[in-house]
């Protein structure tokens, strides 16, 4: 990772993830990304990036900010919060150990859609759009790999969270509001 | 394209779309997929693609069935429906040429999430899975460009489904349900 992201410059770094490739191929069985990985993939995959320590009650990522990483949970549990429109910070998720966060942030580059806390001591290895093209062109069959899993893992939060939304204007009698 | 997609076989094929690449390619300002291609990247992309033509009030996606290939409207309209929970058809949207259609059940092979009707004589040009496979292997860097451009759509609508689900469980005073 050239230059490392500043969001992150208050938590502690470990260096690169390289040390954890084998904690992170035993997350494989809990880890969308990494599903269809072998510990071969794992190992290139962690030459591409950076571990860092947040204590508890740190923010890792913040609600509107930029940032262009994603993140990989090794240890530890990650409250999700958004705020409403009373801005009141709403909690959306507690996740743990294999859970990946900040996806769609490191590929198009919009703000940060909610807030991420360290709910204990938690170690994230992070990977940034500059390491993803780096692996894009240095590693073409691993970089595919990585974009078809985010794909897919986008799919299935975009059926999720589409079913829901279908549900909820079902019992409010509303229609042909869901976006296409 | 080794087998066309069974779903297909009532519409009338046309050939690949390398005849249809000069077109594809004057859709690049209305098509997400294609934003960032250049004229040689449609035109390699069309080599994997077949083209179709659908009569209007003719069915191209069913939802709930089986179906593992995506679809770019060259021209025409199509309609999206989807069953509400009292099994009515309800519109969610009516789109035009450059709208891609399909993605979620190309990547991920999950039932069609809606059905998509041709509205009048419609035109399209499909990519299926081991289509999307072949380009990955013989076009690393075409897959990864086109894999690429499906998680940023992808990201987009996720984002716009997300929000409008806190909106509306904000209006009903309901948190926390939404999917993460």
């Amino acid at each position: 990772m050239a230059e490392r992201p500043r969001q992150l410059a208050h938590l502690e770094h470990l260096g690169d993830a390289t040390q954890f490739a084998a904690q992170m191929h035993s997350l494989i069985p809990k880890c969308a990304l990494l599903e269809n990985f072998s510990p071969a993939e794992v190992e290139l995959l962690a030459h591409f990036m950076d571990v860092y320590r947040a204590e508890a009650a740190t923010e890792i990522i913040r609600e509107g900010d930029g940032g262009d990483f994603m993140l990989m949970i090794l240890e530890g549990r990650v409250e999700v919060h958004k705020r409403d429109r009373w801005n009141a910070q709403q909690l959306l998720a507690a996740v743990d150990a294999g859970r990946t966060l900040g996806e769609m942030s490191m590929i198009d580059g919009e703000p940060r859609f909610a807030t991420c806390i360290a709910a204990e001591p938690t170690l994230i290895a992070v990977l940034d759009r500059e390491s993803l093209a780096r692996i894009i062109v240095e590693q073409p069959l691993l970089g595919a790999k990585i974009l078809m899993e985010l794909v897919l893992m986008l799919s299935q939060r975009l059926r999720a969270t589409s079913d829901r939304l279908m549900e909820v204007l079902d019992e409010q009698g509303q229609h042909a509001s869901a976006p296409m």
